[in-house]
């Protein structure tokens, strides 16, 4: 991937290399035969946000444009649950949380009789259902408390190459937005670093982003916990606590994208009113008006295919963002009129 | 400076161009005519560590050595204070702060009564002799303290154009060390991603840190506070509130490349004892075995040329350090011995 070897020597070579050899091929071809470009987004029906895609990038990149963006400016953030792939039925974090203690409890005897591990461990669907944000928190740090980050990844991972969405018997990894990697893809092979800023923790999804997206850890945003570092008998450790460090999620996101990032995206991607925060501030901060900017919502519109919810659901919920949309000039990416495949085995077919 | 010259299309030129120009010359003249490469860190004496880092570099680059690293892992950490420029007499932003107290009186009249401010008012040095760690992080907090990080950053940025070493009389700026700023353009050129990781709050290094050193504020990784998100008037803002969120110094820093890195380090540079949970995550984590390793401690010894220091410091002090290195076999950069310059402007004479 472009982020991964953005390094000196190897620079040119990973241009070449990778998602981007098409790019490079098409680019020739084009020059050579006159042929048209290849299009960079194949997965994507014409439209105003596919449009807006490629004119951001054709205007932040070419030599001698009003709009050009030197490189370390080309910044794009993008959520990863509803965004990159599929949050529903529920959360995936969550669907591995529940499992996760329910594997754990047999080394934690008390939770057999404390809320909210009992109904977890009970299989107490009435009562999960009636679970607060709060009773979710203490479960996912619960599942994180004492671990190292590589801890968690690993039992993340091994998670993941088992557990399937129910609906569409697949892996989750395998429910990654195809159009969505392609835009990934588009602006790494133009110079565009690509950082996710989710919702869900920071190890969760760095247990598979770099496979499944390309996105390095050190480009997951997340959230995160407080930790404890030791140096005991000559291994250097980092713990998780089971207290936040940073809620990344709502205003948060403004927070997380201050903090590990530093700049004002210049295309950020979201879904719901979690990401309200990351897309204001890359609209609407007071440097915004610097550069162009870009900013989309993936609305699920297509119950055939995927899922189709905004207001009434509790999951993802996009209702706000609906409202701000036309007022600040954000693109809603209709999942059901813009995107010609879903899901990457659709390719295969 | 390759940050200035790394824009877009020029990339490429900028990695030709300045620090970097050298390599790609020796490695056309060694292919070529079968001439030696040309000196990779010409401001360093021939000596063990030298010759640690050349080897690390062409050990982990080279197609097909058994300690080939992937340049997605290819991470390297610097701390900034006394490793990349000069923290004595004083640390730097503990200078800014002393100044920008005193610029922010006038806004708040009550610090005029009110200790730590009072001291800092008044000019009172027996006082400010006598300050607590608590009382430095109570004035760092409050030049921080309902400002956007590119507020602060103006004010530092501003103040860092115009402040000087009391003995060098140069710009801060101007007494960053030659030595490492080779070492971090030899790194970058050869696919390694430069972090810095300070006991500095991340706003202070940022106003300076992509000009004076390269790295872009997304891979600063510092001390950083709580903050408040607000869209207000259709403007998005981030700011600081005074309280820590990460006091990224000490066992912080290993916590700090935990949550912002996610990676075990390659190699790690400081000069303190500060810096030993960065050092040892880098050496001593689990996963240390799986790739070399390489951590060094900049050891001020040049009275005459510039500070020297370890032990009976109070600024950047380096006691466990000392005894550490030979243990966890960290290379001591010996500044009188290793160095053949300190500073940039000495190659000018």
């Amino acid at each position: 991937m472009l982020s991964e070897v953005r390094g000196g020597s190897t620079w040119v070579k990973a241009v070449v290399n990778q998602t981007a050899a098409w790019f490079v091929t098409a680019a020739v071809l084009a020059g050579c035969a006159g042929l048209p470009a290849t299009d960079p987004l194949p997965s994507w029906n014409e439209g105003a946000t596919k449009s807006a895609i490629v004119k951001l990038v054709a205007d932040t990149t070419r030599a001698g444009s009003p709009d050009f963006v030197p490189p370390p400016e080309r910044i794009a953030t993008f959520d990863n649950d509803g965004t990159l792939w599929t949050e529903h039925p529920m959360y995936v974090e969550v669907l591995f949380t529940l499992d996760r203690i329910k594997a754990m409890a047999a080394s934690n005897p008390s939770w057999r009789t404390e809320q909210p591990f009992k109904a977890v461990i009970d299989g107490d669907r009435e009562t999960i259902a009636k679970f607060t944000e709060a009773d979710f928190f203490r479960l996912i740090a619960a599942t994180h408390a004492g671990l190292t980050g590589a801890q968690f990844q690993k039992a993340a991972a091994d998670w993941l190459a088992v557990a399937k969405n129910p609906r569409f018997n697949r892996l989750h990894t395998e429910l990654v937005y195809q159009p969505m990697l392609e835009v990934l893809a588009y602006l790494r092979a133009n110079g565009y670093k690509t950082f996710i800023v989710t919702g869900g923790t920071q190890d969760f999804v760095r247990s598979f982003a770099e496979k499944a997206y390309g996105v390095p850890p050190e480009q997951v945003v997340g959230t995160s916990f407080e930790a404890k570092y030791a140096f005991t008998n000559g291994v250097a450790t980092v713990t998780a606590e089971p207290r936040l460090m940073l809620l990344d999620d709502g205003p948060g996101k403004g927070i997380g994208i201050d903090h590990y990032i530093g700049r004002v995206p210049i295309a950020a991607f979201g879904n719901s009113d979690g990401d309200l925060a990351m897309l204001q501030t890359t609209t609407n901060s007071p440097q915004s008006k610097s550069r162009p900017r870009l900013a989309a919502i993936v609305w699920h519109t297509d119950a055939v295919r995927e899922y189709a919810y905004d207001r009434d659901t509790h999951v993802g919920r996009l209702d706000q963002g609906l409202t701000l949309a036309p007022q600040l000039g954000w693109f809603l990416i209709d999942m059901k009129k813009d995107w010609k495949v879903v899901f990457p085995y659709e390719l295969n077919r």
